[in-house]
């Protein structure tokens, strides 16, 4: 299962030697992230903080599919974990709700690899109550091990199993488009590629494709968090990235904008009726750099395919009377950013324009100010 | 796998049914307790907030233990994620760390199952920064997929899977001591049963009985935290209860104090050498009410063994010229304390005894007062 344990100084001397830039050295395979944690100038004053869970069900699983602790007995599944942070003085200002991607959990809007602030605090700094789930199957809202269990126990075969995938080192490089090979960056990327043994720690194994209800209940959550939210922007990366549309689909009115951050793919399939109620909502994607690098997986050969479904369903919404755009940095001068954009060095130069989009686009708009 | 869906207002029934008290009732399955959740009077200033990983070591793993999305590459795996929060001129006191029970996440701190602040923000609002981890295998520190995916390949046999266990929400009401058997309370019990499906979502399978590596890798993560912020109290829960006393074995210079809260055990099996090193450290050890009452699993008969197993421990230490101590608020006259006794109705009391113990037997005696 586990094999020849590599040191994980070899990404930085890698690095060094390909790029000819002189790089921090991680401290190895054990590094030690908390020392690169930098402090920001200012406090940061809440009103709250806090967690709790959106939706769940209840489920009667087997001694067996308990792990052979106790007898039989009921559980809850499939309910989403949510941390939050409101600003003092920023409850009366619109929520934004961040959606991590595949193999990834909140953690990605938090602290960035390398130690500097994360979009989570950015935007409460900004006044923005932010609110953070773990994908229903992943992190602290848990998966359903029943049927890991019953194959264990011989109940069901271990071939009806569900897959759970992890995206290799090598394999995030391309992928994530830090540069087309492993370890060797492109010349203007802006990830802090010295720190991606810290990113590799943010992966954990994910279920979704294949082992979770369908539809994904993360769907309902969401729209059930921006229910009970009154309203809120609903932001969501990479795998994560068209759920906002999911949700608001379900419950348009408190959807107050959508913003998808490099998502894997914008459905093709909408009908005309939900290209309507779409339409009716403001909806911003974003696309980092480099997006024709080959990701050397199956799913998706390139990022740009993922760009160019979302400028089609842009174009849909638009002939529809919507307002939907796409943001492209590298179109408008800001080169190298990567498909981790939120985790950029120049990430807050980023998270400016979607505040800005937000302002525009959401706040100024149901003021009735445009 | 799943089979009848129960709603779970079941449980606000019974309980209003046998305690003959009107309570709140929930919503049902789909709970959504944003609604419950209180706000402070007065904002959380804070010098900084975050996360980051301790530890993790980077392995090999064949195609299809990654999930079959891509080659065979590196990950890596047994990394600590932690989440912290430092107040506002208070990143000179002593830190606090805290590490949760089987089958929960470092979620166990925060928010109470009905909405009132957690011991994390707390400790906080009290001058200490806090330092939250997921055990390794568990919430956002992730586990090791590839014997899964194995055995889903038919690569390795099924029957060779770790279990992955929960407790059932029958099997928490006697062993989590709200009552003796479910939906019937103690008449005096402090954990705030109304809201007893929220802490049923704060469930998630645990492979760390038999699934993890040996020694478990969370001992070294929370001696390597400790160091890494010059020393801490390391507080750990139920099944993580005796994890900081194998974490300062491993550095004690930096173990500043020990807090155990109701933990399953307390090793009997110290060499002299090891009581000799535990005895320099200030040790404080908490348990709840209602002790004698049948667990109905198996591991742990009832709960009074644990109290008696740790109270040999403090005597072998006391012999040793430690100064190692039991908090028994029962019989101090406060009644009714759960296993869960961090999100206790008197959750806060309870707090201020600890914050109590730590100011006199480690603050005080670090600064050579006593």
């Amino acid at each position: 299962v586990q094999s020849q344990r590599v040191s994980s100084r070899r990404w930085a001397a890698l690095i060094a030697a390909t790029s000819g830039v002189a790089l921090a050295v991680s401290t190895g395979a054990q590094a030690q992230a908390l020392k690169d944690v930098q402090t920001a100038d200012k406090p940061l004053v809440l009103k709250a903080q806090g967690s709790f869970f959106v939706g769940g069900e209840t489920v009667e699983q087997t001694a067996g599919e308990l792990g052979d602790l106790g007898p039989s007995g009921h559980i809850t599944v499939n309910q989403m974990y949510v941390r939050y942070m409101v600003p003092q003085g920023g409850d009366g200002n619109v929520p934004v709700v961040m959606v991590h991607g595949a193999t990834l959990t909140g953690k990605s809007w938090e602290t960035t690899p390398d130690g500097r602030i994360g979009w989570d605090e950015y935007f409460v700094r900004r006044g923005h109550p932010v609110y953070v789930p773990d994908q229903v199957g992943r992190g602290r809202s848990g998966f359903n091990q029943a049927a890991f269990n019953n194959a264990r126990t011989g109940t069901a075969p271990a071939t009806g199993l569900a897959r759970w995938i992890r995206f290799s080192d090598e394999v995030v490089w391309p992928n994530f488009r830090f540069g087309s090979k492993p370890g060797e960056p492109y010349a203007d990327s802006q990830f802090p590629v010295a720190a991606v043994d810290e990113l590799s720690k943010q992966g954990v194994p994910d279920v979704s494709f294949g082992g979770l209800p369908n539809p994904n209940p993360t769907f309902k959550a969401l729209s059930d968090l921006a229910t009970q939210l009154n309203g809120a922007v609903l932001m969501g990366h990479s795998q994560g990235g068209p759920f906002p549309l999911a949700a608001a689909l379900l419950n348009p009115g408190v959807a107050k904008g959508l913003v998808l951050v490099e998502p894997g793919r914008c459905p093709a399939d909408y009908t005309d009726a939900q290209i309507k109620t779409l339409a009716a909502i403001p909806i911003l994607v974003l696309f980092g750099d480099h997006r024709d690098t080959p990701t050397g997986i199956g799913i998706r050969p390139s990022w740009q395919l993922s760009f160019e479904g979302c400028q089609k369903l842009i174009d849909r919404l638009t002939a529809a009377g919507g307002q939907a755009e796409m943001l492209d940095p590298a179109a408008r001068g800001i080169k190298g950013n990567s498909h981790m954009i939120m985790q950029d060095k120049n990430h807050l130069q980023i998270a400016d324009l979607i505040l800005k989009w937000i302002d525009e686009r959401v706040v100024k708009r149901a003021a009735g100010k445009k």
